[in-house]
């Protein structure tokens, strides 16, 4: 490096610009659009390590047992999840330039390309892996790792049997101390006194007439809901399908549903940062669907997979933080929440 | 309306801007969010209107028996399609908008408008008509009758029994003019001359021809499709279920294969739009499908639908122009196209 | 109203989409485009009702004298006026669908509107004023009242006599109360003692000690930055053109400066949404020349305006929170910024 | 590269992602952010070199004198033109991600940069030669210089010494052939006989009508257009300003009028595509200065410029296709359009 700083060597440019080798070139045949399928790809990947890079930023910030509602470091998570986002809807954009080029424009060097293909990006399966989707929770598995060199599978491998970003906010909310606190709890409102006799001595008295009320608000064919509420808030399934102890998901709830609460406001905005990336990912993949089937139809992919359905198959099983999403199953209206203590609403507050 | 020209009188604002009544205010219990929830839903009514405006005049374009590639009309028709395309993607970043509605500011005022719903808009309804999707096609065909009024559904089934923009493009592509043309295959040149001798006399000396290269551009996975060929190109079936001819799917893929011919430059961009508008109506309903996901969860929609799971099979099933879609499936690389005559070209050229 | 809720009365469906009248209708020569320049011109109108139902609400909130950090209204101002960016973001893009109509479409109505001009859209003006758009500051002023009947000019004029969200907003932040506790600043840290004598007894210990640090942190070509310091933060000048107060400027830059902590994460939000809104107003006006250049080119605006050349001078004209943008000129690296002292930090943090 | 193709090594990701070395580590102060600012200038310049490869090519084939109506690389052209815009659209949009960066966050590794800088995007300064602006129209001509090395200054200075599409656009509008063929005019009609005897010998009979129909569209206030209408058609004025000859504008001008006739139609999409490049271009330069407005303020740019006022002044200057946009103001009503002569609609239409 100079000891003047230049733009160009700063970037690396020299070698960002000298990494676009069309293989119609090689084999002497050339395809206008090559280039461009080169190139797009390329920043994609670029994107990914980003996106890779701002995962494990968080993911390392959410390992801190210490993280607690007054640490600035919420709200960086927040913040960088928030550009995950951004850029999510970017990559979901530069699918219209994908789509810039024709299917008869694609057959000029499509076969040349055989049998890389798409899937073999492990940055993006890695990402999948830091967000939280499990091995098993793959649809094709087999095919997966068919795909990639034993070296990528590692590091894939290593980064699922990390701890996700939806198993460090299922303990992050599991740590959230209201419900515990005795002093929040004794001067609870219920609507009238029997009640605080008939109910279930197990359960926390909020939820307890949480449940009750929520019973209330739901229209006659939605009664199958009340069940479960059950499965969701209160049993520990041993269901291993479920990503979110009941605790957590009680956590959630009750943050979903006091979020005005200065304490509960970045966790709110937290929860919904991972609804907008789940969002923005299956909108990468529905598009990326459509724009595969516009472009080799029911044809076999480079790499030898049924393309669209593969793509399609995936699509519904890879949302990944979906139990987050469905907790709004739950909620009730404003005017039938329980009224909070004049000591918890002290305790949601800033110190002032 | 005064002698005097005023915006406002013009854009008839008095009637426009005096036409949200929250149901919420009407029952004293104002819900903030209810006001964005009408002028998105009026907003998204309004561009319907102007989508029905331009389908409808797209479609008596393609009515006149007289169009044809020397008519101007045929770029009004392409322009206007991808006007169509333009609105979509305006009507499909909206939805940013309605999620800014939280599931809990929803639930302020959800209940008061059982038992309305969405698919009470006769409009979307119509449109998918004119573009060509017919009542057998439609998922849950009792179900969206039940919730419209009688007026309403006679609107639709009108619609559903004219012509529709598919069944046109289907007679526009049949009648293309080229291969009933003798002149343009008298020196149409074969691989070598015994190939003339061994073809399906029954066939035009093009299809003949391009089947077999098809057939060789195939990867040994692929050869299914060499059946599906005939299945789409020869065979004209009694398939129900399919929409375009064989003679109309002849005539859309030589479009896309000698789209580079002046005449058929035109022709080949209405069939680009084609897909475009599938694409962004698709897009439109996924991304639904997650709003209200987000929105209601497993919850039942105020119409009384199941609606995640109605919109999910809507979604696969509703997809207009998918027939044009697949056409891509048979395309081979330039390199192995089979050249035209000088005659032909000239035929596909301008006066010069 | 039926009694029981319909989609089509709910949302008045009858009297919106029996609102476009095209006038090229009414004198009989049709001009197929004059319907869409009559949809999006009702779109963007019903978009600004909902952006003035906002703001007004956003203002009301914010005329609460009792509005402090603790209130969960802070976060509903924040959510509100991100919601107008959200709304802002489309009413943008929404100009892709105004430039289909091409300047020769444009022309076959064009003249039958005059003097009809978007200039009478008075709601965009009120909404201006809203926002804190000043008469004065107006570029073009007796024009802009020229074109409006006086039922709309005093409509505009009370909204620029009521208090603006900029003047709220500078309200809101003279009443910062951490400078004025003694307590918070007992134990602040300089650098060294000796400075603690040789400060301006005038000012406050914190604002001495960032002033000197941020007169360190300027590169030497920006040292007219330091007397811009004086300025805009310690004088409380009588000029006119300024909407911040000083006082206002300093809890600005604190706040952008201490985001991190609990107490000013909502605050840094609402200021982040003012530039984000900025933003986005000042795109819609840029596109919307461009848009104007494109498609009359030099030729005078239906409503008598040289078009161009007026809203360009508007552009550079209405920036509403110009002020709060400047403020990041006197920033400094997080590794020379002051430390607070236990208490300040308690004093920011939650109850816990 | 292995004899099995790789998506790994066919995009030479262990280059591409091996470039990102952030100052702030090398200096060991880490700042997050600064990876961000890094990634994203590599995808900007990624694609500034995908854009350079599309331009290229389409400048080659504008090149060829051969270039003529019935050649399917118009086609090409437009298509190419086309996809920049989607591209140009993209990069805009990726400008929300750097908004993701907080002045704060910039400042922790801004100083470090010094004296790199945006300016130094050799590729932009290319990319804007080849389109057409000139080393003479450029804002802060020594300004640019000094900030490149002289190898770069020389890739820009061969740039602008080829022949640009501005340029290669001005010869192939003045090839059009139609206004020099005899019997395309023959049977010309005009409105009466004795403007016949009245027009000007020197000018085309087209034009002596046009011109006066132009004349008769004007509103009194608009008279000075009619002087310009000379300027700009007739007299070859020897104005350096000027790109487009007054045979070009002719030629543009009769494009945008006549654009329904076969052979006009890609001769009109190539023409709207430079106005959306334009437009495209200008919106990005908006939004980069609004970015830097709100990232820096008033401070200097790293490269030492005053930032905002060098890219405000260059947004003005660096319109490419000025010329081209404003014969909007000479386009007449289409009922007010001298009809052409059937030999002419004949020489205007497909062989049929």
């Amino acid at each position: 490096m100079p000891n003047e700083m230049n733009y160009i060597d700063y970037l690396r440019l020299n070698k960002i610009l000298d990494a676009q080798f069309p293989e119609s070139d090689n084999q002497n045949k050339p395809a206008h659009d090559e280039m461009l399928f080169i190139i797009i790809h390329q920043t994609y990947e670029l994107w990914f390590k980003q996106l890779l890079y701002e995962v494990e930023s968080v993911n390392q910030i959410m390992q801190k047992p210490s993280l607690n509602d007054n640490s600035p470091e919420l709200q960086t998570v927040v913040h960088r999840l928030s550009r995950c986002t951004t850029i999510l809807k970017v990559l979901v954009h530069q699918i219209d330039i994908m789509e810039t080029m024709t299917p008869m424009d694609f057959l000029d060097f499509r076969n040349m390309l055989r049998p890389a293909s798409g899937f073999q990006s492990w940055q993006f399966k890695k990402l999948e892996a830091l967000f939280g989707l499990k091995y098993n929770h793959r649809y094709g598995q087999e095919y997966y790792i068919s795909q990639l060199k034993q070296e990528q599978i590692d590091i894939i491998k290593k980064a699922e049997s990390g701890q996700s970003l939806l198993e460090l906010v299922n303990r992050w909310l599991e740590r959230m101390p209201f419900f515990k606190e005795a002093d929040n709890w004794k001067n609870f409102t219920f609507l009238n006194n029997q009640e605080k006799e008939n109910q279930d001595e197990k359960q926390h008295v909020f939820w307890n007439e949480y449940r009750r009320r929520y019973s209330e608000s739901l229209a006659s064919e939605e009664k199958t809901n009340y069940d479960l509420f059950d499965e969701v808030f209160t049993k520990n399934s041993s269901d291993n399908e479920r990503s979110l102890s009941s605790a957590a998901c009680r956590a959630a709830l009750f943050i979903m549903l006091y979020r005005g609460y200065p304490v509960l406001q970045l966790p709110f905005q937290l929860l919904t940062q991972l609804l907008e990336i789940d969002e923005q990912l299956s909108t990468w993949r529905y598009r990326h669907i459509n724009m595969v089937h516009r472009t080799i139809g029911k044809r076999i992919g480079t790499g030898g997979s049924s393309g669209r359905d593969y793509l399609k198959a995936a699509l519904d099983k890879h949302y990944i933080f979906k139990e987050i999403a469905e907790l709004t199953s739950f909620l009730i209206e404003r005017n039938r929440l329980p009224g909070l203590s004049k000591e918890m609403e002290r305790r949601l507050g800033f110190a002032g």
